[in-house]
């Protein structure tokens, strides 16, 4: 979907690095065509080394109204915000900054539900299941966080930075004790959900996360890397019938909840979002 | 013209306050698509007591690669640039940076090249006119510069900052000694030509930049103001049947020269460009 820029057009822009794989530009041409919204999503690439500058800069543009964060900078971009909402409090990341008519910024983090939307559209029932999550970042934690409050059974959570796996396996374990949380380094036996919440596969070439095993019938796969081929991980899961997720559908899977954040159109029901998933 | 953008999209911003009333969004989007360029011009409004701040911001973005300067930061923004052009150099302001492969920035000054270039399109001959200019900062030190070089016989600089309209006069006496230029408060008997480059007409319900008399027939009358409805001096220069040149004639009127800045098209010759007027 294209757009058409104006003097008057408000900018949201997409902080990443890289930036070039990110889908949201496209995706939001898309809906702001659609509600009629004079507003354009930019890509903007940010060096961290630049980051704190670069940040201030773009914060300062007076017509900037909001901001989506992705890898790797949704637990970098906290201290930015004025304030966050409860799931980014919970998990310390966002990926979403909205500008308030006072000038102060409000951030919360949308991965999990828009993770958690576009599986139930796809028809996959999460309560019981027992996931693996490789990714311990602000992605993994955002659906590590949302998974355990749908009711998943347990989670096993994988990362090569230990520390962060157990730090993020204590703090949901606090929040949600009905649900077994731990860390580890290999995805246990009985899986029957797999989720890909590392940067495996951003980069062509790229394997699995890690070794899966075989995939029983009816497991349910997640992967938030948004990449022009599908990832290994996708390849392996369509191949063995799994029921799938990939990066671009959880970006879409968040756009109404983020658009009702950046007060562009009303809050989405849940039952209307499972409505309209079926 | 719409512009469909994504991740790989390279960004280009206009930088200025207000912003609302820029055309060159939409011109750039125009130009980009004819040349299957994968970039967007983006209206950047910056405040300016975060001029600093919010300039840094843009330019350590990596995906950004060049500037567009408008009213009021043509001048202010010249420490910016770690080198200048011939033009940028003479009258100490620039509306155009490039970013280079080593992080440097180059600056140049295209209001004066692309309000000739509209004027010559339009069939205004500009040798030996008597000149009334409203205006002398950034835009107007561009024209004024321009119009000497072209030839005109004489040029009355007209600004409520006195001083500024004084320096800019002498700095072009200087290097146009044949063009008898001076900074004066009205404009002067005999005039065939009236251009504003001052701010006068950006509000609705601005009237004339001061008095500008009767128009002889023949009189050439350019205003460097971008609104939705023409300005009270393009209204009654339209109705004295002069040839008019308006703010969104110099934009695009310069696009050329600022694609191959930019590097984004081949320079275009003069005999090029004046042959396509006809």
């Amino acid at each position: 979907m294209s757009v058409t820029i104006g003097g008057a057009t408000r900018l949201y822009a997409i902080v990443g690095d890289p930036i070039a794989q990110v889908r949201s530009p496209a995706a939001y041409a898309d809906v702001f065509a659609r509600h009629g919204i004079d507003a354009v999503m930019i890509p903007a690439h940010v060096l961290p080394d630049r980051f704190d500058a670069t940040l201030r800069g773009l914060m300062g543009l007076g017509n900037l109204d909001g901001i989506v964060v992705t890898v790797p900078y949704k637990a970098r971009i906290v201290p930015f915000a004025t304030r966050v909402g409860p799931t980014a409090a919970l998990i310390g990341a966002l990926n979403a900054l909205r500008r308030e008519p006072d000038g102060s910024w409000t951030g919360e983090m949308f991965d999990g539900a828009g993770f958690v939307h576009a599986m139930r559209r796809r028809g996959g029932a999460l309560v019981g299941r027992r996931v693996a999550l490789f990714g311990a970042g602000g992605a993994g934690s955002a659906i590590g966080c949302a998974l355990a409050g749908e009711g998943v059974a347990s989670l096993a959570i994988i990362d090569p930075q230990r520390t962060r796996a157990d730090a993020l396996a204590a703090r949901l374990s606090g929040a949600f004790p009905a649900c077994e949380i731990g860390a580890t380094t290999r995805v246990p036996a009985g899986r029957d959900m797999i989720v890909n919440a590392s940067t495996v596969g951003m980069r062509a070439g790229d394997g699995l996360p890690g070794d899966i095993g075989d995939l029983a019938p009816g497991t349910l796969v997640g992967d938030v890397v948004t990449a022009d081929a599908p990832t290994a991980l996708v390849r392996e899961a369509t191949r063995q019938r799994c029921i799938v997720v990939e990066g671009r559908d959880m970006v879409v899977g968040q756009i109404d909840a983020m658009l009702a954040f950046f007060r562009l159109a009303p809050e989405p029901s849940r039952a209307a979002s499972t409505a309209a998933a079926h």
